[in-house]
């Protein structure tokens, strides 16, 4: 008897699908059959929306933003940013929630990623050469070093911080502050995050 | 300053995401962002893969297992199984497990569904009438009804017994012996498991 199993492309499929990141082997077959049972061609509308983004969106070349083919990139095109002031992050998508806050006007730099050594990911491997291009060319006033708080964070920020202070001494390099989050108890705040918010305290 | 956000593509690629079984805003999110990254046309080939399954792939209208557009029915094409005996099933999918206890050599029948009022979903909208054409035609000895053993599967279990009873007395109807689950202890057993496994104990 021959083995019964899914089809040739449900099986493609699946295989695809479990390499998202958050797809496990039964996501991806849950994901897969529901695909099949839909009408009106999503199937198809989500394959062309696939295909536009991955063709047609990449990193910006100068601040590692999103760029698409069509209107370039969001955050080099607006003329209005202070471009005096640039904020560090690691993800194009962290300048979204920053944005959100309406609290920062100056520029932005993406840099892919952050130093982990434990996942083999060096300075080289994010876009530093980029930013000291831009502080090459003058201009910038003050660097915002706005990467996570965790470890790879602060080892991005200790890095960054020293390569500043050797090659561009005239820039004035800043943190975000770390404390107790909005609307956090001291009951539910760990150790550390308390240490800082401690040592980072200020004068009302 | 015009708002900064995700490029269009991007956005879209997130709306078609987010409908996606037990994906929700954030990790369509994560997912888009992550296809953005890849190397090596990954996003084509999603994109290629998620077209030929749902454009290819579609029910039998015979048994409602898998068929491909290439291939056809699996279940339908293999001249070695009894066609004496039926086994439904829920979904296409049930057919993989059942397969794979290599205990079964009949034929399926999958219904696309169960009996769930709560959900709007009746007996028109599973699979009967094409059951019923089945028996209609003769030579089936027995039906054995694999659906779930959840209140669902239950109540479409007993529509099925009834409708059976009056249309097709000459067919033996059974249904999946329910009890302890295989490595399954007395302590990790609900009642109601238990129940049924004293209900339908059996002379060793």
């Amino acid at each position: 008897m021959p083995k019964i199993d899914f089809p040739e492309e449900v099986k493609i499929l699946i295989a695809h699908l479990k390499r998202l990141p958050g797809v496990g082997p039964k996501s991806a077959e849950r994901i897969s059959v529901w695909l099949l049972g839909q009408e009106g061609g999503f199937g198809g509308d989500l394959a062309d929306a696939v295909r536009r983004a991955s063709g047609g969106v990449r990193a910006c070349q100068v601040c590692g933003f999103f760029e698409s083919s069509t209107v370039g990139c969001a955050l080099c095109a607006d003329e209005g940013r202070e471009t005096s002031v640039i904020c560090v992050v690691e993800q194009p998508t962290d300048v979204l929630p920053l944005e959100r806050t309406g609290a920062f006007k100056g520029t932005y730099h993406c840099l892919g990623g952050r130093i982990a050594p434990l996942e083999n990911v060096g300075p080289d491997d994010l876009r530093i050469d980029g930013l000291m291009g831009r502080l090459d060319a003058g201009g910038v006033r003050e660097l915002i070093l706005g990467v996570g708080s965790d470890v790879e964070g602060e080892a991005t920020a200790n890095y960054l911080a020293e390569l500043l202070a050797a090659r561009h001494p005239e820039v004035e390099v800043t943190r975000l502050a770390q404390g107790l989050p909005a609307g956090g108890g001291l009951d539910n705040a760990d150790e550390l995050t308390l240490y800082r918010a401690l040592d980072g305290r200020r004068r009302i």
